[in-house]
Formats: C-alpha cells, structure tokens, sequence
C-alpha cells in the first residue's frame, strides 16, 4: 500500500507563499491530514498497475477541493469552528476574508493545476468534467446546502444519508473514477460510485460517532450535536449505527472481490479505516 | 457590433433552480448587467469572421467567474454592500451561507460548463488554463487581497494601478485572450493582454468617478470613498484622472488600429465606453 510521504512533499511543492491568500492557502492545504482522498487515487492505480506518480497532481487538485471546502464551511457563517485538523481553523488564524480568498483561491488553483498534469488533453477535459460536477451545485455543494437546511431540525434516515451521498461520498468516488481515467480503465467507473457511495456513509456514521466520543481526534471543536443536528446515532442509537458501519465496509469488501482485478492497494486503505479514530 | 439580448437568453438556459443555492446563483447571474466580458468574446469573433455563437459558452463561464467575486466581495467581510446590479446583494437576498455557497457554486460550474462546449479538448485545456490562473491567486485574487489590505491607507499610484491589473484588468483581457484560442489565433494574445491592461485601469478610474459623482448608476449602495481606501481621484485629482481615462482609451485605439485586422466590433464596443455611467 502506498503511503502518504511522497505525495505530501510534492503537495508541499505547488504553492508560492509569496502574500497572505497563499500563506493560508498552504497553512490549511499542508495540516496534518491522513490524505485519504490522494491516496485513494494512487493506491487505485497501484492496482491498475499504472505508475503511481502520474496521479499526484489529480490527487493535489481533490485535496485543494477538499481543502477549500473545509475552510468556507468552517466559516462564522457555515459550523463557525474554531479548530480544524487540530490547529486554529483558517478565518481564526487569518481573518475571515483571506480565509474566504483563500478558499476560493485553492478551488480555483485546483483546476489551473490540473491542467499542468501528464495527462492528455481528453484526459483532463474528462478529469475536470468529473471533478466540476462532483464539487458543484449538484455534488458537494448540494449536500453542504442541505446540510445547513437541515440544522436544529429533525430529518430522516433517507435523508441523511442522500445528504452525505452528496456532501461527503462524491468527492470519496471521485478519486477512484479519476483513477480509472487516469489509467484508462474507465469501464470501472460505475463500480466506484458504488464503493464511494458506501465508503461515504461508512464514513461519516464514523465521524457521528467520533463526535460523541471523549477524548476524540477529529480536530475539530465544535460538534453536531451542539449545533442542533440530527445524526446517524440519534436516529439509529449507537449499537445500530456501528453494525451499519461494518455492514457498509463488507458489501464494499465483497464488490471489490467479485472483480477479477486484486485491489489489494485499494482494499488495504480502505480495510484500515474500519476502526478510524480520527 | 453584436448586443447581448442573444447571450442574455442563452445564459438564462445554463442552471436550472432545483434548490436555493442555484435559485441564489441565477438571481445574481442574471441580475441586471451589460454582460461586457462575453460581448468584448463576442465581437472579438465577430471580428476574427468566427462564428460568433461559438463563444457563448466560454463567455457564459467567465461571466459566472465574473459574478462569483462580485457575491463574495459584497460579503460583511469584505466591502459589506447591500445592493449590487441595483438590487440586494446576494447574502441580502438569501443569507450569508447561501451566498457564499452560490459564488463557490459559479466558480466550480464555469469549469464545468467550459467542458460542455463545442471546443477541441486542447482548446478546452488552454481556455481553462488562461480562466483559472487571470481569476486565481496570481491574478484577480490577488488583486482583491491588495485591495482589503490598502483599505484605511493611502497608497501610491502605481500601487494601485497594480492592484486593478490584477483586480479588474486580468478578467477584461481574459475574453480576448479566450476569443483568440476559440478562433485559434494565439497570435494575438500578447496585443490583448495590453488592450485588456489599459481597459481595465480606464474602466476602475471610471468607477472611481462614477462612485463620487451624485445618483450615479453603479447600482451600490457602499462607496469606496466610505471604506476608506485610495482612489484614483484622491490621488491624482477628477481632472488629470478624466484625462487620464481618455489618454488610455486614445492607447488602445492606437494599437487596435496598428493591426492589419479592422477590430471593427470590438472598437465599437470598447468606444461605447468611453463616456460610460454605470
């Protein structure tokens, strides 16, 4: 399984810090981060046995998506965190409006950087389509947006989790479709929407039950529950909630194993995250 | 010369309004405008004898980048403005969260809608290229950080001359700059990069004194003159600035008429400006 080291000194590489907007571009872009979203690429390509490298630059520009989604909705106006990736989130170590430029600098970095991969040009027209609309107004931003509706209101499962389909699992598929553009294996994209899909919600049931934990490392210090929002543990009680997680690892475990291709890179990330506690 | 009523509908056909983050989009979007980057495109084309419907795609996605940085800039972090295109401003409307999301929203959408269009995936690949670094960190962000952090100072000329090259002029070169790749000839992107130059220090020294001058129709409610910053009237006097904007426009002229191509409909366009009030 590839790990994090090398992608962390190229990502390291990308930015100038030549005035404040790039100094917080990289104050948020470069904290400590397991990198799971980069690492889903490479690993995934490891897998198609294409060099591995060739990914570096399509996983910094997720990670700059991530990233710039993490400090617009850490925002007064958004959960108004304090803490992110254990140190002050971006508007608290800055001000609010280089955290807002900031934000909007590394989404627009994102697509300028991809453009400067090794990829052909079809490639990263197909990449950008993917990574546009896995981010935008009917991906990401959807799901941050009814994420916001939803506050200090009580909703249902169903909806939860069309929510984090859209908030959190697009942009866990996202690297693994751009791998299989990448490696030109693009017959595996409906296969990874699938396992993003599950990985999504394995994923933020986890994070509901991190919140609740004492002592936990999300970094973070503002927590759902005190911003009035209905979680996968208030709805389904934390027994329920932890089968549903290790229900959700196995269904992707077996999809991946009815594939003739091994995935043991992909399979030994995402098997590591069963017992996340971070 | 080509008007905008064709465009206009055009653009009023991109984003359907399914929630209210799109509803918050399209009411910033199609907010009252005279839509002068996509037609600078348009009769560029017109004047390369391109067909210029071909560039309605393009001049739609930096019309969204275009309106994304005006909704953010109009935010309490930065120039807290409560109208904007004669109407509220976009957090006025809706809120603060929604707006912010609604910029994030048209930033991601103008890549992914630039994909849709009828371009050669190299062409798409270089529009997206000269798109996201004029918008990005080392071009109009920058110049909106300059910007936040002369407030409250009094700056040099060439400071802020500087600073609206960056600021306005790189998203005024930038439709010529994309005309001359959509009409594949490059040739001409280093004439329009001064064009674009001169035109935007003409265009923000004309702001300055629209912003002083009574029932101006810049359709703000918040003057420059009010957050304290520089302005080109403070620093050079109305006279020698209405010179000023007249000396450039003679420029531009000057150099559009050096080339062997007649630049009849961009001419027009750009003259039509000379004596703008709004």
């Amino acid at each position: 399984m590839i790990n994090k080291d090398e992608f962390e000194t190229y990502l390291s590489s990308l930015i100038a810090e030549d005035y404040i907007v790039e100094k917080a571009m990289n104050y948020s872009l470069l904290a400590r981060s397991k990198r799971l979203r980069p690492l889903l690429l490479l690993n995934c390509l490891k897998d198609f046995d294409f060099p591995y490298q060739q990914g570096f630059c399509c996983g910094a520009t997720i990670e700059m998506i991530h990233t710039y989604s993490l400090i617009h909705d850490d925002l007064p106006a958004f959960d108004n965190d304090d803490l992110r990736r254990g140190k002050p989130t971006c508007h608290k170590a800055f001000d609010e409006e280089t955290a807002i430029l900031a934000g909007d600098a590394l989404l627009t970095f994102a697509f300028e950087n991809i453009c400067n991969g090794l990829y052909s040009a079809q490639q990263k027209v197909e990449l950008i389509k993917y990574i546009s609309s896995s981010a935008g107004k009917d991906g990401m931003i959807k799901g941050q947006s009814l994420d916001k509706s939803y506050e200090g209101k009580t909703v249902q499962l169903e909806q939860l989790i069309e929510m984090d389909e859209l908030k959190t699992a697009r942009l866990l598929s996202l690297p693994l479709i751009c791998a299989a553009i990448i490696a030109d294996k693009k017959e595996y994209i409906p296969l990874f929407k699938e396992v993003g899909n599950k990985l999504g919600i394995a994923f933020q049931i986890q994070y509901d039950i991190l919140d609740l934990s004492a002592g936990n490392q999300l970094g973070k210090s503002t927590s759902d529950l005190k911003n009035k929002k209905s979680t996968y543990i208030s709805l389904l009680s934390m027994d329920k909630a932890q089968n549903y997680v290790r229900q959700l690892f196995a269904e992707i475990n077996t999809i991946l194993d009815q594939d003739s291709l091994n995935f043991a890179n992909s399979k030994e990330l995402i098997n590591s995250l069963i017992n996340r506690t971070w």
